[in-house]
């Protein structure tokens, strides 16, 4: 490869000005969330007091294609963007397969993961908004340590309710999230009647990301000065994070190239929507022919076994009624160690996209996850976090068939983040202590 | 800042492809190592039992100025190289400073730390040879993960001994090792006969670099096909570390400025000398100014309090007689949590650099360093390895010395690693639980 590039960088000149709004281009748009209550449509104001409101108007924006990025989030965007688009040479060599495989390596920033290109304006438009404290969940804890950051940049006090699994799973990313100053509690916790709740029905609850929205909410929604803030799901999070796949398209113009697959895992969505939609567009507008392929567990499976409905986006339901693909939301994912993607449904936006088949969806066993982990730390240098794992797992299956095929297709993922703090999860796996979990509905799942 | 720029990336045909030898530039050359038993003037040749036979000539050139990197060498740097460099808007805000400070970030490394420029051609080297085992040690396993994931590009087999505090302290770093399928064994350990002196003199031992270090080179000795590797000290680790001032260098161009002060932690001297030697010929042969500035712990102050003389590298005595400013070889230092500082002695050229009065040194207490990483992290989102926070705690002593004189002076400070792996110092620190520690040289200190 000696005179072939490996990675391409933007100048900081270039990094987006402006994210990509999906909504503004989808034949059928989202269906409108509604009141539990009354069932009601909801409009902006109506989630003014959870969110910033700023959070509102991007949630139910289908009119403007593009949505400024405010100055100030741009300027903490130049500590870590753009994030490097990588040629697996390493992984390709690996397989042996004639695929050209591309990365794009969200993981360098300084919090490990995408999580902090939604949480700098998150926090950002809570500050101009004149919040003075900010409420979160986090699963493996990539999201509660960005907001626990980008808080800290904007001088907002940060709480924060992680799933007990992987509060205790990950101690070092409380530790993290510590260090930059936030309160961490683990969930569920006697610390809010959701939480309370829960743990009388079932005092061993490990929690999960639905749960922990509940106790967030609620603390959010009974303190003064106080928003909530949700680390995917929600469309201004998935609009925040095509920052990734609007980079990661002019790279691939530097690298001459243009993705035949696009990749990403999939827990609520942000991840694999702020890396799919940017290209998306271009099939919706110009016809272009590129597969979108949304990697989940096969323990969680909301796309591939769900199904498409109004649902809660917490366990307690105090979120609006959401059109989604979910297992229902009192589903307890199993104990994987992929916590970022333990969520029962999708956003609203891909779960339309998915009806309408213009993505696709495939899950992968824990196991064959880890395994494609090894194979591509070994290769690349770079030991991913158990949500990627899932997403090269599903890049290697497409890279093999190629190597059957004789096709050289032009593959891309997103490395959403490392893991170098998820290596008892390794160890575990080393061991031989990783299990796979089959997906199995039961009365939870209505 | 909006319209400054943050971080300066060169393209990757701007790396580096020769390292910087001082050796050919410093008027007063490094005194010789001796064989311990005759006092005689080693030959390269000497160490070819130990190292790899490219290493030991690099380790006694004096004579070129620039060594080339081999082209494998350089396609495996395009993983990670050039790493960026850093305008630090975020820290000079937090100190209110008028100083320019710059920092070299090396932990986006994918190992995070600068110690993969080295393993790299180390192994690499090894490879080429006909080698198939290395052995090495690691204390707090920067090093040692990066040996790991080298030798498995070049299909070598690894053994790290660890040193056991940290083993213990940082258990993480031993599983990312045997991600890269290195076998670690904490140090001092039964399995060789260095380990079972020590352990038997003082079986509560809890390791040193320097004791680490002797079961690694006796493991290499009594092996078939089997190299010692060496991650910091000797003049060719330092040699291949020059690729960081080399890249700072042109990136500092880009930024427009030259530094009047670098900085570097500093625990054998090969991340120091890297970062210092390139931008110290320039003092040489142009007559600059720039300060140079090695910041130690208080609590292993070799360079600060130790003597100029010759001295083993290793506990055992296994190692030549190299003239150093040393502690002792039998000091066992603090167990402080920068375990990659906790080292007795300091590399040759360094230690002539320093009698010469080219270089000078800092001892930063631990509590100090903490305080000084907190104040990084908080500013600049990366949380520092603790050995980097002893740079840090330096570069902010310098820059609160401008903000004093309102001198706008130009810093730079080689971020040699981020702390993820360290988070349970953090905790400590936080938890009120850190000590300094004195210097004492006692009995163990000759």
């Amino acid at each position: 490869m000696s005179n072939k590039i490996k990675r391409f960088f933007l100048p900081e000149s270039e990094i987006p000005t402006q994210w990509y709004n999906i909504q503004a281009d989808m034949v059928n748009k989202p269906l409108p969330p509604l009141n539990p209550a009354t069932k009601e449509v909801l409009k902006p104001e109506d989630l003014f007091p959870i969110f910033a409101e700023e959070l509102c108007r991007q949630e139910f924006d289908q009119t403007h294609r593009w949505i400024d990025i405010p100055e100030e989030v741009r300027d903490m965007y130049k500590y870590y963007r753009s994030t490097p688009l990588v040629r697996a040479y390493g992984l390709e060599k690996a397989l042996g397969t004639p695929a050209h495989i591309y990365f794009k390596n969200e993981s360098v920033s300084p919090m490990g993961s995408h999580k902090l290109n939604s949480a700098i304006p998150q926090a950002y438009y809570c500050k101009q908004e004149g919040v003075k404290n900010v409420t979160t969940e986090t699963g493996a804890g990539q999201w509660g340590a960005s907001l626990a950051y980008a808080a800290k940049l904007f001088g907002l006090e940060a709480a924060v309710y992680q799933v007990k699994i992987s509060y205790e799973q990950k101690p070092y990313r409380r530790s993290i999230m510590q260090t930059f100053g936030a309160q961490v509690t683990a969930s569920p916790s006697m610390s809010t009647r959701a939480g309370k709740d829960i743990l009388t029905a079932t005092p061993s609850h490990q929690g999960s990301l639905g749960t922990a929205i509940s106790e967030a909410i609620e603390l959010a929604t009974t303190t003064p000065n106080c928003k909530y803030t949700l680390g995917s799901v929600l469309s201004h999070v998935t609009l925040h994070q095509t920052v990734i796949g609007l980079e990661a398209e002019k790279q691939m113009k530097m690298a001459g190239e243009y993705p035949d697959i696009v990749i990403a895992c999939f827990g609520g969505g942000s991840n694999f929507g702020g890396m799919s939609f940017p290209f998306l567009r271009h099939n919706i507008l110009e016809g272009k022919k590129t597969r979108f392929i949304a990697a989940e567990p096969a323990s969680c499976p909301k796309l591939t076994k769900g199904e498409f409905r109004y649902d809660f986006g917490d366990e307690a339901g105090y979120t609006p009624l959401l059109p989604m693909f979910t297992l229902g939301h009192k589903f307890t994912p199993a104990n994987i160690h992929a916590g970022g993607l333990r969520y029962h449904g999708a956003g609203v936006i891909v779960s339309q996209l998915l009806k309408d088949k213009l993505i696709e969806a495939v899950d992968i066993q824990q196991i064959e996850a880890f395994n494609a982990g090894v194979i591509f730390a070994r290769a690349e240098g770079i030991i991913p976090a158990p949500e990627s794992c899932h997403a090269i797992a599903a890049t290697i299956n497409e890279a093999n068939k190629c190597k059957e095929t004789g096709e050289e297709k032009v593959i891309l993922f997103n490395l959403s983040g490392h893991g170098l703090i998820d290596m008892s999860a390794y160890d575990n796996y080393f061991a031989g202590n990783l299990v796979n979990y089959s997906y199995e509905p039961g009365e939870n799942a209505k």
